[in-house]
C-alpha cells in the first residue's frame, strides 16, 4: 500500500506528482526540491490548526479593509539540517543528486526519503530520512535521519531548531497580505538536550508551545558532545558536531511535542509540551504505536476493490487510500475534542485561509459510515456558532440562523467581497456570500448523522435547535407570490458560481434557484420530522425557548407545499428562473481558442463579457439534487409541491446540465459521475477517473500546491462507498442497491451503521452483510428485493437482481 | 418557592443563614453585611471557573514548596456602589439600617434585596437590588438597582466598575499563601458607555475578558450625563451623577459579559466580550429569558413531595430546591462544552482550591437521572486526564491508570502533604493521596452513566479505555498471599480519613480495606462486562491498543475470585485488616469534655494521641458498600469471592459502624441515612434531617463560608430521588422498589432513563410510571412484583406490596 511519489530521480517524472508531494511532504528540504525549512507543516499535526481557526488580521487589499486571515502556519518543529567541515548548510539545489527516492507510506503514515548526493567539495553523502506525526499521541512528531559518509572523513555539524519565524506565504496571490502571524514569547533551552519555543498568534492570541529533544548516534553509539545554542525571539536551535571516518554513519533522532492554549486537560501549554517531549519514547517506539493506530484506521476506512484488471486494481486502491490518508490527517479522533471544522483545503495549504465552506456535505457521508464520532464533533463546531448565525440573520433582515458561506473562527462571514481576475488584472465584486444554500447543507448533514447513528441525544441537546433555526431562516427568506399562489426565494446564488446576477442587473442574486428552493422545502420538512422525533418533553422545551408556535409551523408546512420550482418548456428543471432565456455558449469556439476553459469566467470577464449571460455552469447545481436524493425521494419532494414528476425527465435533465458544465470545481465531476452511475456507466467511469486524479495531477490548474481539495478527495472515496453500493440512509433504514461498474468485479468494506460494524461483501450477483456487534439492536435493511431485519451479530447473504 | 434568607433585619436571626448567604450572594456589599466589592462571584458565572482549573502557584508553606492553587477568583464584573453629595461610598456597616430583606428566589434564579437606611447626614435611602447570572446566555450577568431619595434632595454619584484587583482570600487559613492570581492586561473604555477589562491568570495564562455597559434612568427617563472614568491596570470604573429631588428615584442597570480564552466558537475573548455586552438585551429582557431557562430546569429537577404536615412539606421542598439550585450554578448545560469537573465546594468558596475529589460519586446519580448530557461532559473531563493518570501509576510502580485523590487542572495529584491542626498548631503529615478508591469511583460513575443512558458510543470511544486502565491499575496494586491463596491490597486508605496508618507504624497505609478491596473486585468484573459489551471490532481495537491479552484478563478473573476480605470474629466485615484489634474509643468521656467531637482527630492529635489507635471513623467506610450496592449485588460480589454472605449480618454491620462514626464528613450522614432507610426509618429520618441542614446551618463548623458541600447537597436530593423510590440502574433495567418514610405520603418526579422522560408518581400504595417519548425503545422495569416492559409513551400503574 505504499505510494511511490518519486523514484530514483530528483525531479519526478510527472509534474503532478511533484505538486502532490509539496502538499504532502513539506518541512525539511522537501518543498520543490530545495531547502525550505521555514515551511510549516500543516499535515504533520492533525488537529493543531483549527479550521476557521486562529487568526484574523486587518490588511489593506485593493484599497479596502479585509479581515480574513484564519489560518496560521505554526512553528516548524522538525526543522533540521547539517553541514560538512564548516561548509554551507545543505541545500539540495546546490548539490549533485546521484539518487533520490521519496515515499509516502500511507499504510504506516510514514514519509521517507533516500537521497544520495555529492557536494561541491566532492563529499558523497547518503541520507535516509523518516518522519511521522503520531496518530497515537496527538501532540508528538518525530524525525529520524541517517547520514553516511560514503567516501570522506570530516566533521558534520547538525542543526536542530524550533522555528517560529515561519510565515504564511504559500499562496502567491496572498503575498501582498501580511504573512507574519506569530508573536515570539519565549525561546530557550528547557532541560538536558531539550529546546523550548512559545509563540502567540497576533490577533486570536492562541499560544503555541513546542519542545523538542534531539539525539545523535554515531555507528550506534550515543554521541555525547557539547551543544552550542542559537536563540533569538521566535527561534531556537541546537548545534551538535560529530567527527566521521569514511563509511561512518550518524543517526539523528528528533522528538518534538506541541500544545496550544486551547488544548484541554492541561494547565499551561508550555509545561505540557516540555513534559510530553521529555516522556515521549524513542523514534522506534513512537513508530510502533503510530503504526498500530494507522492499522486500526485502515481496518475502518479501507475499501477493498477487485477489478477485472489487476493493474487498475492496485492503482485505484492507491489513490483512494491516499485520499483517506489526507482526510485523516485533517480530521480524526485527534480533532474530536477540539473546536475544529473541516477546512476546504485541509491543513495542507493556505488557500481559502482555513475557512469552512459547504464541503462537509461531501466529507461527512464518508465519516458517518466509518467513525461517526468525528462527524459529531464537526457538527458541534457548527452548533457552537449558532448564535453568530442568528446575529447574521438578524443583521440581514431575516429570522432564525443564517450560517455564512465562508465561516471564520467565530462563525462570522469571511467571503471575499472582491476577487482578482489574474487574466484581466481587475478586481471584481464577489457575491458568493449569497450562497445561502450552505444552510441547507448544514441541516442535511445533521439529519444524515442522525440517520447513521440514531444519536437522538445529540439531536435533542444540540442539533435540533440548529435545524429549527435554519428552517426559520428559510421561511423568513421566502416571499409569497400571490399571483402564482407560490412561495419564492429571491436574490441568492446556487452552487454554480458562474451565475451571480441577471445580465445587466444592478443587484446581485438570482431568483428561484431550483437547488436552493427544493433544499429549503427539504429543510422545512426535516424540521417537522425533528420535532416529531424529540420526546414530548424536549419538544415543549425547545418550542418554548425558540418561541415556536403552531402558526409558524403551519406557515412552514404551507411553504413546504407551495414553493415555486421553475421548469423549462420541455419539463427540465431550470437552474433558476430565467435560465432558459440565457444565451447558449459557443463551447467549440472557446475550446478552440483557449484550450482549457474550466475558468471561462475569467476568460469572459477579460473579454468584457460575463458568464451570467450564458447557459453554462462552473459546477453541478441542479444536478446536486440527484446527488443528494434518490429518485424516490425527489419524487416525493416535487410531487409534494403539486408539480408533476416524470422519472423520464431525470436523464434528460442530467444530460442537459452535464453538457453545459465546465467542471470548474473539483466537486463537480464527482456529482456528475454519481448521477450517471446507474444510467451511463461509461461516462460515469470516465468522470470518476478524472475526479480520482484531480489532486494527484493537480488537473493542470496548479491549485493543489495551495492545499488539497478535501471535499473532492472524500467525495471520490464516498462515490465508491455509496454510489456503487447504493447505500442511502433514510427513514431509519439502511438502503442498499449495489450496482458495480463493469470494471469492478467485487468490493468489500466495513461500515458502521447504528452501533453495528457491518462487513459488506459485494459482487455482481451477491451481497453479504455481517454485523460485528452481537449487542446491537436489530436494524432494517432495504434491499431491492424487499425489507429485511438484521440482528446484532447476524450474517446474511442476498442474491442480487 | 422563594427562600427568605433574612427578613426585615440586618443581622439575620440565624447565624447559619447568614453564612449560607455569604456563599450565595456575594459581590456588591453582601458579604458579612459590609461593602465588599472586591469579592469575586463564583456563583455568578456558571462554567467560567474550571474545576481543578486555572492556576497553580509556588508558595512557601511550612518551609516546603507546595503547588496547589487551582481556583482563581475572577474579576468582579457587577461591582457597583454610590455616594450622596460627595460623601463616603456606601458601606452598610456605617449606616443605620431601618429595614433589610434579602431574598434568593431559586425558582427564578434571582437574588434581590430591599434595604432602607439612614446615613450620618440623615439621608434616608430606599434601595431595591436585583441580580442574576443568565441561565440562558452563559456569558451574561445583569444587575439592577433602584434608589429612592426618601427625604432629601442632592446629587448621587454612581460608580460602576470591572474590578480585577480581587484576590483569593476567602479562606482564612490560606491567607498566608499568595492570593493574587490575576495579571492585568487591559482596562479601558471600549465604546459608548462600555468598559472593558482583560486579565490573565498568572500561571495557567487563562485570559479573562469582561465588558459592561451601565445605564441610569431618573424617574424613568434615561439620564444623559458626562461620565468620568477611573482606570488603572486591572481596574476600570465609570462615574455617573444624577441630581435628585425628594422622592426621586434612579434606576441603575448594569449588563456585563465575560469570555475566557478557553471558550469555544470564538476568535479572541476580548472581541467576543465586547460584542456580547453590546448586543445583550435590557435587564428585563434578560430576566425574562433567564426565567424561561430556570422554569425548564425546575421541570427537569423538581421533586414534588407531599408530607403529612404541610409545614414540613414546604420547608423540605425549599431546602431540596436550594441545593439543586446550587448544583446547577456549578454544573449545567452551560458547562457541558467546557473542560470542567465538579469541584467539591462548588464555585462558591475557595476551600480545596477547586480540586476534584470523589464527590462525583454522590453527584452524578442525580444528574444521570435528570440531564445525563452533563454527566457525559464531566466524565469526559476524567477521560481527558487518562494520560496523566497513566503517568502517575507508572511513577508509583503500578500499571494502568491511577487517578489522583485531589485532581488539579491537568490531572496531577494535588493532595496536601501536610495539614495544619489549628488546635495544636502543628503541621501534620497527610497521607490522604493513598485514597486510591477514587479510581473505583470513576469506573463506577462511568458504568452508571452507561446504565442510565445506554450511550455505548461514549463507552466505546472514551469510557471503556478508562475502565480497563483502572482495572489494570487494581490488578497491579494487588499482591498474592500464597499462604491464604488470596489477593490483597496493601498500603492504602479507605474513605475514613481518621485511619491512615497502623498505630506506631513507620509507613502510612492500611491493608485490605474492605471498601477498597470489594470495589476493586467490582471494577475487575465491570471491565470484563465492558469488553463483552463492546462490538467485536472495537474490542479487538482496544485490546490491541492497550496490549491487553488473555493472560492478563485471566489474572483479573483470578483476582476477582480470590480477593481477600477481612471479617471480625462475629462475621462483621472489618473496615481493614487489624481494625478489630484497635481500642474502643471512650465516646462518652470525650463528648463530655469537648462537646462537638466531629473533628476528634484534631483533639487526639493535640493530646499527643491519634485516631489511628481507635475504632472510630470520620465517615462511612464499610457502609459505603451498602450505599453503592443493593443487598443482592453485595451478595453476588461476596459469595463470588467464596465467602459466606449472611443477609442478617447487614443490620449488625450497619449498627456496628454507625455507632463508631463521628460524621466528620458531610457525606457520612447521607450514607448512614440511606443504609438505614429500609430498616430503621426513624434513625434514617433523623440523619436525613441533619444532612438536609448541613450547609444551611453550617453545622456549627463554619466551613460553608469556604464553599458549599456539593456532594452532600446533591446526595441529599438523590437520597429522596433514589433511596425512597428504590431506584437502581443495573443489568440494563430500571429497578424500582418504593418505600416512602412514614412522614412522606406521596412523591412525584420526572426522571430520564434511556431516552425516556419518565414521570413517576408514588404513593404508599401505588406507583405510576409514564413515558414522555413515544419514539423511545422499550425499557425493562424491575419492580418488587416482577419484570415489566414499558414502551415509549406508555403509562402504567402498579400496586405496591
Amino acid at each position: 500500500m505504499s505510494w511511490p511519489l518519486a523514484s530514483d530521480s530528483f525531479v519526478p517524472a510527472e509534474e503532478g506528482l511533484r505538486e502532490a508531494l509539496c502538499a504532502l511532504g513539506n518541512g525539511y528540504f522537501v518543498t520543490r526540491g530545495c531547502a525550505a525549512e521555514s515551511r510549516a507543516d500543516g499535515i504533520h499535526y492533525p488537529g493543531t490548526y483549527l479550521a476557521g481557526g486562529y487568526n484574523r488580521l486587518e490588511t489593506r487589499l485593493a484599497g479596502r479593509t479585509v479581515e480574513n486571515e484564519d489560518l496560521v502556519n505554526l512553528p516548524n518543529w522538525l526543522a533540521l539540517s547539517f553541514r560538512i567541515d564548516d561548509g554551507a548548510w545543505l541545500c539540495l539545489n546546490d548539490v549533485e543528486i546521484l539518487a533520490y527516492r521519496q515515499e509516502l507510506d500511507v499504510e504506516r503514515g510514514l514519509l521517507s526519503r533516500d537521497v544520495c548526493f555529492r557536494d561541491a567539495q566532492t563529499h558523497t553523502v547518503r541520507l535516509r530520512e523518516q518522519r511521522l506525526v503520531s496518530m497515537r499521541h496527538p501532540h508528538i512528531g518525530a524525525l529520524q535521519i541517517e547520514l553516511t559518509a560514503e567516501d570522506w572523513r570530516g566533521t558534520v555539524e547538525v542543526r536542530t531548531a524550533l522555528d517560529g519565524e515561519v510565515t504564511n506565504s504559500g499562496v502567491a496571490r496572498y503575498r501582498g497580505l501580511n504573512g507574519s502571524h506569530l508573536l515570539p514569547l519565549e525561546a530557550r533551552v528547557s532541560a538536558d538536550e531539550q529546546m523550548f519555543l512559545k509563540v502567540q498568534t497576533t490577533q486570536s492570541e492562541l499560544r503555541v508551545a513546542q519542545a523538542a529533544r534531539t539525539k545523535v548516534r554515531q555507528n550506534g553509539e550515543l554521541l555525547i558532545s557539547p551543544r552550542r545554542f542559537e536563540q533569538r525571539p521566535g527561534y531556537i536551535a541546537q548545534y551538535l558536531t560529530a567527527s566521521l571516518e569514511q563509511g561512518d554513519r550518524i543517526t539523528v533522532e528528533k522528538i518534538a511535542a506541541m500544545y496550544t492554549s486551547r488544548d484541554r486537560g492541561i494547565s499551561e501549554c508550555g509545561v505540557q509540551a516540555r513534559q510530553a517531549a521529555s516522556s515521549a519514547g524513542s523514534f522506534d517506539e513512537l513508530l510502533a504505536c503510530h503504526q498500530v493506530a494507522w492499522n486500526q484506521l485502515w481496518l475502518r476506512f479501507d475499501t477493498s476493490l477487485e477489478f477485472a484488471s489487476r493493474e487498475r486494481d492496485a492503482q485505484i486502491a492507491w489513490i483512494l487510500r491516499l485520499y483517506v490518508f489526507h482526510l485523516l490527517q485533517t480530521v480524526s479522533m485527534h480533532t474530536e475534542d477540539l473546536d475544529a471544522g473541516v477546512p476546504a483545503r485541509g491543513w495542507h495549504g493556505e488557500a481559502y485561509r482555513g475557512h469552512i465552506f459547504w464541503d462537509e456535505l461531501f466529507i461527512f457521508p464518508l465519516l458517518n459510515l466509518r467513525i461517526p464520532e468525528i462527524t459529531r464533533s464537526l457538527l458541534k463546531y457548527r452548533c457552537r456558532r449558532l448564535s453568530a448565525a442568528r446575529g447574521a440573520a438578524r443583521a440581514a433582515g431575516f429570522r432564525g440562523a443564517m450560517f455564512p458561506w465562508q465561516s471564520g473562527s467565530d462563525g462570522r462571514e469571511e467571503s471575499q467581497q472582491l476577487h482578482l481576475n489574474p487574466r484581466s488584472g481587475r478586481w471584481i465584486a464577489d457575491h458568493s456570500h449569497l450562497q445561502r444554500h450552505v444552510n441547507a447543507a448544514i441541516a442535511y448533514n445533521l439529519w444524515q448523522y442522525l440517520q447513521a447513528t440514531e444519536d437522538t441525544e445529540f439531536l435533542a441537546y444540540h442539533g435540533a435547535e440548529v435545524i429549527l433555526e435554519i428552517a426559520r431562516f428559510w421561511a423568513s427568506a421566502t416571499t409569497f407570490n400571490a399571483e402564482l399562489d407560490r412561495y419564492e426565494i429571491k436574490g441568492v446564488m446556487g452552487p454554480d458560481e458562474y451565475h451571480e446576477a441577471y445580465p445587466g442587473a444592478d443587484e446581485p442574486g438570482l431568483n428561484n434557484n431550483s437547488y436552493t428552493n427544493l433544499m429549503a422545502v427539504w429543510v422545512l420538512d426535516c424540521a417537522s420530522q425533528v420535532l416529531q422525533r424529540l420526546s414530548e418533553h424536549r419538544r415543549r422545551e425547545l418550542c418554548e425557548l425558540l418561541d415556536l408556535r403552531s402558526a409558524e409551523l403551519q406557515r412552514w408546512r404551507d411553504i413546504g407545499a407551495k414553493m415555486r420550482l421553475v421548469f423549462h418548456a420541455d419539463g427540465i428543471l431550470s437552474q433558476f428562473e430565467g435560465y432558459e432565456d440565457l444565451r447558449e455558449f459557443d463551447w467549440a469556439a472557446y475550446r478552440e481558442e483557449y484550450g482549457d476553459i474550466r475558468r471561462v469566467d475569467r476568460i469572459l470577464e477579460a473579454e468584457g463579457d460575463t458568464p451570467n449571460a450564458y447557459k453554462l455552469s462552473k459546477q453541478a447545481d441542479v444536478l446536486m439534487l440527484f446527488y443528494l436524493f434518490s429518485a424516490e425521494e425527489l419524487e416525493r419532494l416535487i410531487t409534494g409541491l403539486g408539480y408533476r414528476f416524470d422519472p423520464h425527465s431525470i436523464p434528460r435533465t442530467i444530460d442537459y446540465y452535464a453538457e453545459r458544465t465546465t467542471h470548474g470545481s473539483t466537486l463537480s465531476r464527482i456529482v456528475s459521475s454519481w448521477v450517471l452511475a446507474r444510467r451511463d456507466w461509461q461516462r460515469s467511469w470516465t468522470l470518476f477517473e478524472q475526479a480520482l486524479k484531480a489532486d494527484l495531477r493537480d488537473g493542470g490548474s496548479g491549485t493543489t500546491y495551495e492545499g488539497i481539495h478535501l471535499g473532492a478527495m472524500a467525495g471520490v472515496v464516498d462515490l465508491v462507498q455509496r454510489a456503487y453500493t447504493g447505500i442511502e440512509l433514510r427513514d431509519d433504514a439502511l438502503h442498499m442497491n449495489p450496482c458495480l461498474p463493469d470494471q469492478l468485479c467485487r468490493m468489500k468494506l466495513r461500515i458502521r451503521y447504528r452501533s453495528h460494524p457491518l462487513m459488506l461483501e459485494i459482487s455482481r450477483a451477491r451481497l453479504k452483510v455481517s454485523s460485528e456487534n452481537v449487542h446491537a439492536q436489530a436494524i432494517t435493511l432495504h434491499l431491492p428485493d424487499g425489507i429485511h431485519e438484521l440482528r446484532g451479530g447476524d450474517s446474511r447473504e442476498f442474491v442480487l437482481g
